[in-house]
């Protein structure tokens, strides 16, 4: 089971990650919270080891990022394991060394089985990366 | 610009890679080559650091693989800088540690400026990953 | 090139469709306006023959109505020829005969050639199809 | 339910289609066979009423076709009703009047409940639209 920790001390105290998840702690890790407006925000700093060889965030990167704001948006329905379906990206522009990456969005449906979301992946505030995905629970919802 | 390397010695000795790619680099390396057909072949092997909490490969490592195979199938293409401009996967069935991950796929099209690609990521030959990706060329082809 | 025309009379008045597109015609007609907002809002009524074996509105139906949305969306951006590079439709629930179906969405992003919408189409306000498109301009904008 | 229909005589003798089917059969009738291979093939033949303002083939109509495709290579894994999740096509060149517009494609999981399908639309056996859907029974198989 995928369990969250909140950060405690340090820049990003009050936010969420999923510390067992290998992949995103190595590539991350990225972070969760929601603001007061009760919307899941998702967040990290670009650094070089994001980064292509002709110098900006590479999409996979990209990608990943989206991944992880997925099941961050869709965590109160997916109540138990659950995996990605389809995952689909459309790149808006680039992203580069230092900027903030934040990622929000929403659940555009959610099934007895299959959960929609769609988001948007900015770099400093400019739009980035426009994704959706569809997520399917292992289990039925009872 | 990214120039790739060819491995001279060890078990990918005959393979390249974009060792200038960080984010490949560090999530990687993935490797490429054509094989007796002429057909782009990508392949690297699944660790620990690329599972997700629940033990299987993470959907950011799957595209992220993706991506790259896009390039390296393209790569005859693009002559020169190139972007995706769309990356979608369709999750198949799951990858785990110790499984060889391979990607193969063709160009659909090659117009003035776009290059659209699909492929198909394996896990010990078992369909994974269904993939496809349009790049554009950042300067129009002469 | 493609002119629209804004209906003078009946229930439709005041809303613009391009009569010279003759499957959007023989599909809808589609109607599309500008609200109070600003915001571009797409509307046609379900009829028994937009509807698949099933009873419900066929997929095809669906993608047809976001390619127009797209479009519509796009209009003031477009400036000139222009076509689909990538449609991507998500699936979140059925329309069925009688039902108002309406699309709205946003440009994500609109570059030097490429443009990027995503969106969403209801029926009878419940959310039933989530979409992204890619558009290109056939000649760069000036 | 959904039965397919053979032509007993004429041009499309030997083919089938889904009659019942309002929306296919108003945009189309799209016909489908196995070919000597087993293949599955989908075939129209494009007129004007298939065009968009600009005298080419309109975005919904290759859209409705890769549908009716999904669902026809899917066939015999669907057994029994099943809807469109994702349904997402890339287009690579365009189709005009007169051309012989032709869909293959392949199923590439079929799952205990999601079925994963790509394909290709060809125009006049150039290549025309890429695409990909996942397609979901309604009951879980057996």
């Amino acid at each position: 089971m995928n369990t969250s920790t909140t950060i405690e001390s340090g820049p990003w105290a009050g936010w969420r990650t999923w510390p067992e998840d290998k992949f995103e702690s190595g590539t991350g890790p990225f972070y969760m919270k929601r603001d007061e407006a009760g919307r899941v925000v998702c967040r990290f700093i670009a650094e070089p080891r994001h980064m292509n060889g002709g110098g900006f965030m590479h999409g996979g990167c990209f990608m990943t990022f989206a991944d992880f704001a997925c099941f961050a948006i869709a965590e109160e329905q997916t109540e138990g394991p659950s995996v990605t379906v389809n995952l689909s990206g459309d790149f808006l522009s680039a992203a580069k060394v230092g900027d903030t990456m934040e990622a929000t969005g929403e659940i555009t449906r959610a099934g007895g089985r299959l959960i929609y979301v769609r988001g948007l992946i900015t770099a400093n505030e400019k739009p980035a990366l426009s994704f959706t995905s569809v997520i399917t629970r292992l289990s039925k919802r009872p």
